[in-house]
């Protein structure tokens, strides 16, 4: 899917809701359990329920991993029921010098077939190179994330503005807005309009919105550009909004409360 | 294993040799391709050779992640016959917020029984603090990298000092050697002394020997402290040397000639 498709996506379904699928069993509701792949059973009933109001989906791979090989096994089959009009995430936040990311990059690319994955900056551009060289998928750069630890390095000072800042910047050079995306952390809603400034023509993946304590209308206001340019992560707030045995019904309503409010704010940016 | 079981183990091998599995298909010798698990069955040969050199194996997560699920089952059993007096390091380069975090910890410590695994610090704390919180296990940080793009972010200047020295010594004072390691580049050994300056009591991990072009002895003298503190890896240099039938034997001599050289530099520095 690239940045075109996305767009018509977020404009017909007038949603740039993504929902974060961090399943886990111990989270699930309890009659799940008795399926063969509770994880793929979970996620097969949370997608069917939310498609119509969400443009992407970001797979956590973490909680996939923790269970090994039958893990990834979930993770396979709950890409392959995602249904073609929805952008797909490897949340995985890798990074690694040339043959190793070359190996990660077809992992996701090639193997699972991600529409994009996240990827850490630490390492500089030989680690990020190996995603951007897949040009038709799409590399999501941590740039300034939305937990507390954040304050620890990505907010020091250096001679060009603060690290997150440079991060932003250099990395934006390596890629365009077909290739690149930016995690912008939705809980400094001042931020992300000092970030919208300086990358405009960007997509933000912005996690933090619920649990995290962002504001989505803020957040949306302050963060879109002209064709929208953001996709609004939740996780929790929709996949584990009931245990009852009508959790999907629970989650559908929860996911189309977002997109309510995200059509209204499309529509008071003139996207709509 | 913990710090005194490898420094024993070090003493008794004379080696701080680190062997990387970082096996693919394309590149193991063409005969064990008919193997039912040829990563595995190479690895296999691999350990069986050069465990009497190395103190420690470092599986590279991408190599197996690239085939997906028998991927992961061939690091399963890759892990299972790794002799006990050998540290085990899962390279993965993980780093996710608490939640996330913990599945990944849970992952590699609890899942797979590595003895430590690495993660990138950009997130800061609170995506440290999940491995840190197994502390009978090590938590081995993106400190210093050997690769090129180490230029963009990690040499920037900060108030105090660049920003990998920033991530050295914020990142020590959440935990203490017992549990905490650092990746630190070769190719710059310069640098390998002022680090261990600054650190006298942590474990480095030190990638970009051969290939990479460090100097063994160079990074050796620099970078150990009293009681050594550190693991050399190596790994086309030793798994790669050859691609005939007895790639094993090629192997182990090429493994023994790093440990001979080691037990020199641990004579010179009068840790033998």
């Amino acid at each position: 899917m690239n940045k075109n498709q996305l767009t018509e996506a977020i404009l017909k379904k007038k949603s740039y809701l993504c929902v974060g699928l961090d399943t886990e069993l111990g989270k699930i509701p309890p009659h799940l359990l008795n399926e063969p792949d509770p994880l793929f059973s979970f996620n097969k009933l949370i997608v069917e329920a939310t498609s119509d109001y969400a443009v992407a989906y970001k797979i956590n791979t973490a909680f996939y991993e923790q269970y090994g090989k039958k893990g990834w096994e979930s993770l396979e089959r709950t890409l392959e029921i995602i249904p073609d009009d929805c952008f797909t995430i490897a949340d995985a936040k890798r990074g690694d010098i040339g043959n190793t990311g070359d190996m990660y990059a077809k992992a996701f690319f090639e193997h699972y077939s991600f529409d994009s994955v996240t990827v850490s900056p630490y390492m500089g551009k030989d680690s990020i190179q190996p995603f951007l060289n897949y040009s038709d998928k799409f590399t999501i750069v941590l740039g300034l994330t939305s937990n507390s630890g954040s304050a620890d390095f990505q907010m020091l000072q250096t001679p060009e503005g603060k690290l997150y800042e440079q991060v932003l910047s250099k990395v934006a050079s390596w890629g365009t807005p077909e290739q690149l995306m930016f995690v912008v952390g939705a809980t400094r809603s001042d931020l992300i309009k000092q970030i919208r400034k300086r990358l405009p023509d960007y997509f933000f993946l912005v996690p933090g919105i619920g649990a995290q304590g962002g504001d989505l209308k803020e957040v949306s206001l302050e963060g879109m550009n002209s064709e929208c340019g953001l996709l609004i992560n939740s996780s929790r707030g929709i996949i584990y909004a009931s245990k009852d045995v009508n959790f999907d019904e629970v989650a559908a309503a929860n996911a189309k409360e977002l997109q309510v409010q995200m059509q209204q704010f499309l529509q008071l940016k003139n996207i709509l």
